[in-house]
This record gives structure tokens, sequence and C-alpha cells, in this order.
């Protein structure tokens, strides 16, 4: 399976390394200044996200704007099985690299297109950002305290949404064509894949005809379930909810409050959602005196769902980055230790896949050229001169 | 293609949603009382959420505790292609229907799970909830003000990672299985695939050896790139970020400071990022006069990306909501309005599958029975008598 990458940035390229964690092999295909999170630094240096996101692929520096680039690409097509692309609309059009133009070299090629809006759509024109998709979908409207203003999720919830929808869509049109015989071009817009995560939010605002507060903090986002907030610890943060009667009832007794779990007038998830601020009280009075690790080694005792709120250094320095973690070391190979995402889908049949670190720009072009097109070197040296590669 | 959908809340019925988009049969399995979410109601109203989720699916009621209930599901696994659960950990396995039950009734079956954390992780035993992940994965350590607690997402991003990575997890399955014939049990847990879009805080952590506020409000997560942020409108707040040089020189001269464009002290996201503040204060004080259409029009014109920060109000009036939207209007048996979620994944091959509303529990339990297992009238009436179905 061979995945030639245009993308840039999250949205595609996340997509794209998931596709190398299932055994793909992934040609990144880069302008001459590299794609833009190269060039994004922090100081002086190139940062982290770049090697995150780029383990495993290869670098093929191509000058698509030159007829020489543009051909040599649609031989690599000719090859590979899926195209990925997230630049802003109209750009492979600019390129005459269109889907039909693609479908003629390959029949069987499956174009995968990452859009901020729908195709179609009054702004599907627009070139969308994370940010800026945050901002139009209700993601910032619901996020925060109500006496607030409207805040940005802290994951780019919009690039990595988009993203994982694109690998479905893509692996649904790998299984499609072995039926069909036929690839198609696939597309996922950020604004689209972003909804259904408002699920809670969107059905509060049905149920409650627009009356509910549209950022409820760390209560439930539609208000309609109680106990369900962050609450102090002696040394922290802890998350608890109550997602039925049994979960309220064993904490009230946890709490030493069983007078509480036989109250029916906290009976219902309705009935506590309306005394939400007074079962908050009492719950935040009993979590402040007790730390994180108590208070979640009693909940779980007693079966009610809750966690420690872990800051980031927590996570950083916690099981999640390691060997078989999400988060990877790896050496580069100047020696430098990198970090690369792991793979979160475990399929018995894609064994996981070494982490390897990003590549240099460019850092394979040769080999790919040679490998997949047959290209000698005397050729390359003059592609490299024309500025071709 | 059918799927069997063992699950509940927002994680796995967003994953079969889905499949049913693409076209394939979806039969949910409920106990008697239905499952979470067809109980959480809002006053005496069941939400919105169960609708949302479960459009298009039928529903059949079905005692998997009960010897003949089980028996009834295994006939169904031998006629279907994949199965989805996401119970909390050991479920599957004490009601006996554990992978390997599975794939003797079926070899080709795919079980799909939806875990909180991974098959041998140290939590892999507890049960976990968005909130609860959302907690320990550092999205809320990464969203809401430096001075402020740490913050929950609005977006479930937990259950709809989850579900989205699940999904391309099954039809990557499906893929394999054209090639090996076999089915396989593939598993996402939420907390791996969270932690991927938090990539600008890991980076900034990593770049930065931890020195970063683990939450900034509305700037970039990694401090990285600058202007980034949410400023005030006249009659709202709007997004605005330059991802680049031009991008910055651009809005300097729309905000009739071109002298600050040609400033080498701004000439660089770091030379930028290093007067954040400074910046934030110029542009803010040129958006606070103007309304959000207009900047919008000024920016766009000029090529800086940039949007509204619609309220959610804005979005459930907005386009989003319609026949071609991602919020769906549909009606139920009853004739009221319900709404429905559209399909981010558009591929050519899957043409569109009419919004219907989500079934009323066991709406199809004699008619999936019978066209399924061939399940006669007597039976049907006796299964029903002994509380299998």
């Amino acid at each position: 399976m061979v995945v030639l990458d245009l993308s840039q940035v999250y949205n595609g390229p996340y997509c794209t390394m998931l596709l190398g964690q299932l055994g793909a092999e992934i040609i990144k295909i880069e302008p001459f200044g590299g794609e833009p999170v190269r060039w994004r630094v922090v100081g002086e240096q190139q940062t982290a996200a770049f090697d995150l996101l780029n383990g495993g692929k290869k670098s093929v520096r191509l000058n698509l704007k030159h007829p020489r680039g543009r051909e040599l690409f649609l031989s690599l097509v000719e090859r590979a099985d899926v195209v990925v692309e997230n630049f802003s609309p109209g750009t492979l059009q600019r390129l005459s690299l269109g889907y039909d133009v693609l479908a003629r070299a390959n029949a069987g090629i499956i174009l995968a297109t990452g859009r901020g809006y729908g195709a179609g759509t009054p702004q599907s024109e627009q070139r969308a950002m994370d940010l800026t998709i945050q901002a139009v979908t209700g993601v910032m409207a619901t996020t925060g305290q109500p006496d607030q203003p409207p805040t940005k999720a802290g994951p780019a919830v919009a690039d990595f949404f988009g993203g994982t929808h694109l690998l479905a869509a893509i692996t649904t049109a790998l299984y499609q064509r072995t039926v069909t015989g036929n690839g198609q071009h696939v597309e996922v817009a950020m604004q689209d894949a972003v909804v259904p995560s408002l699920t809670s939010s969107i059905a509060g605002y049905l149920d409650s005809g627009g009356a509910l507060p549209e950022r409820t903090g760390n209560k439930h986002s539609g208000l309609a379930v109680c106990p369900y907030n962050v609450y102090p610890a002696a040394d922290g943060w802890v998350a608890i909810l109550c997602m039925n009667d049994g979960h309220w009832q064993s904490l009230c007794r946890l709490m030493g409050r069983g007078e509480l779990a036989e109250d029916p007038a906290f009976g219902s998830p309705p009935a506590r959602v309306a005394q939400m601020d007074k079962l908050d009280e009492i719950v935040a009075a009993w979590t402040a005196e007790v730390t994180r690790q108590e208070l979640v080694r009693r909940l779980q005792d007693v079966g009610v769902p809750c966690s420690p709120v872990l800051s980031l250094s927590d996570v950083m320095t916690g099981p999640l980055v390691g060997a078989d973690g999400m988060i990877r070391p790896v050496l580069d190979p100047t020696g430098r230790t990198t970090y690369a995402l792991g793979n979160p889908l475990r399929l018995p049949a894609s064994p996981p896949v070494p982490a390897t670190a990003a590549p240099a720009l460019g850092a394979h072009t040769d080999e790919v050229l040679r490998e997949q097109l047959g290209i000698a070197a005397a050729e390359l040296e003059r592609l490299r001169h024309d500025n071709v590669v």
C-alpha cells in the first residue's frame, strides 16, 4: 500500500501517520521550503509538532509547479493507492492535479481531501484552520465558564476530528475498491467532523428550546447529569460523575450522607439536576479534604466513575510516554531524541510498526524516485539542477 | 453489510451511526430498559442526544443474560459482518460472548471494542467516561485560562475521538478481511485516541522543557504562533491567526499599521511570539471597534485566516441545521420533529442515506428475528413471554 502524502500541518499528516502505523508506505511530497510545520519554530528550534506527526514517513522534495515535477508526481500516482491532501481550496486544480487527472493516470487511485468547510456550502472556498473551525462550530461557545468569554478547547479538535474521519473515508474507499475496482475522491470537512462531538450541547439546546447556558464550565454540557463536575481535592482536582441513581447512592454513602441516598428529592437525574449547585457544594465540601489519589481509590472501590485531573506535566512524566505509549521517544539520524506518536488503532492483523523519527526534508527523494520510477543518478542530478527536486 | 450494535452512550453509537450512513444495516441490540442514553432525561423528556446518534438504526430488545437470548445473538452473529461494543471492561466475557466465542460462530466476524484505557495498561479494567478521560489525558489541563482551574472541553472529545478511530479500525479490518478471509478483534481506547489532538501542547511542553503554561486561554496551545487569539469585536468575538509572515504583514496594513509590517522586531514567528501580549493588544484595539461580519469580510479580502466566534444559538439557527446539514430534522412515527446527525464522510460510492428518526426501543425486534433468523410468530410470542425479547 503506497500513500502519496501532499498534506500539511495537522489534519492530513495525522491521517497519513495512522495509515503508516497500519502498515502503508507513506511518501510525503514536500515543496522546496518543506511543509508549514517544518518552519514553525519556538525560539530557534523547530517545534516537536512536526516530529510527533511525521514519524516513519519518507520525505520527497518535489516542485509540483514545474512541469517535470508534475509529470514525476503523476508517474508516482500510477503506482500508488492513495493521495492525501489538505491544501486550501482550489490548489490542486491550479496544479492541474484534480481527481479527474489523477484518475486518468490510475483508475484505482483514491484521492482524499481534508477541507475546512463542505463542498457546496457558502464557505466552501474559505481557508480554515483549527482555531477558525472551533470558532464557527460552537466548540468555543460551549467551552469555558458561563460568565467568561468563549474559550478554545485545548486539543486541536477540528484538525484531528477532520484527519480521523478522513482516515475512515480512505479505508472505506479501499474496501469499496475491492468490490468496484475503482478509486474515488473522498472528502471530509473539519466543520462537519466536529459537529457530532457537540451532541450534549446540541441536545441541551434542543431540549431546552435554547434556554440553557451555552457553556457550563465543568458541568455536563447538556446539564442532564448531576453530580458531574471537577471538584477540588486537597492536592488538585478530581472529576466525578454519577451516570445513574446507583452511582449517586454509592457516592452518598461514601460521603457519610446515607440520608441523601434515600431522599426522593434527589432520587432521579432530573431531580438532582434541579438542585445541581447544592449537590455540587456538598460533594466539593467532602472532596476538598482528601487527596486526589485517595479520593479516586475510595470512589472506584464503590464503582463511581472518577479520575484525577492530571496536569500536562503529570501526563508527560506518566505511562503514556514510552516505547509502548502514545508518545514514543525515538532517535533521529543525528542521535537527538525526538518523539513520535503511537497508534490508537489496535488491530491484530496490523502488528505494531516500530517508531522511527520524522524525516529530514527530502531525505528520501533519490531513494523513492529511483525505486518507484527507476530514475538513474544522472537524471536525478539534472532534476536537482533544474529545481525539480 | 450487517452490524450488530451492542454499544451505548456516545462512543460506540457514533461509530455505528457512521457505518449506517455509509450504507450498512445497523441492528441495535438493547437490554430491556434500553441503553443508558434512552433514560437520560431533562425534565420529563428523553434527551435529544439519543435521537441525534441513533437515526436510521433498527432496535432489537434482547436479553443477553438469558441462555436463549445469547443463543439468538450468536445466530445473528453467524449472518453479520461486525459487532460493536463499548461495555465496561469484562462485560462481554461475563456474557460468554468474547471474541473467541463470536469467531467460532463466524470466522469472518469483526468485533470492535471501544475502551476507556488500552488493554494491558494499569487502568485497563477501570470504567471510563468522557469526563474522566478528559481529566487524565491533559485535555482539561490544556483548556481554559492559565490563571483559572482546568476546564473541560465543550465537545465530548474522548467519546467521539474514540468512536471515530473505532470506525477506521473497523473499515480497515473489513479491507483486511478481503485479503485474509478472516475477521479480528479490533480495539480503540479513548485515552489513546485523544492524545494526538494535544500535539500543540505536547510539543510546547517538549520544546520548552515544561516551562510553558499548560493552558493558554485562546492563544496557540504551544505558544508557537502569534497573532493567534480570539479578539473582541463590536458585537461579539472574532478568531484571527497569522500562520506566516505574509498573514502578519497583510494584517498590519489592514489595521493601518504598515510600519509594523516592516519592523524586523516582529519579522518572524518567534519574534512575534516574544511580544505576544503587546501584539494581541494592538490587534484587539483595532477589532473592538468593528462588527464581526465586517472584520471577517476585510480580513478574508486580504487572505488572513479568521472567522466569527458563533454562539450555540448562531450555530443552531444557521446552515448546519437542515435537510443537507449535519443536524437534520426528521419526523418520528408519532409525527414529532426530532434531529439526526448527518455524515461527515463524503464518498461518491456511498450515496447519502436519507435521514430517519431513531427507533423506539425494540421497534424492530420481530422484524429482525423473522427476517434474519426465520423465527415465526408463535415462537416470538413465546420469547416475549419468557422475557428473552
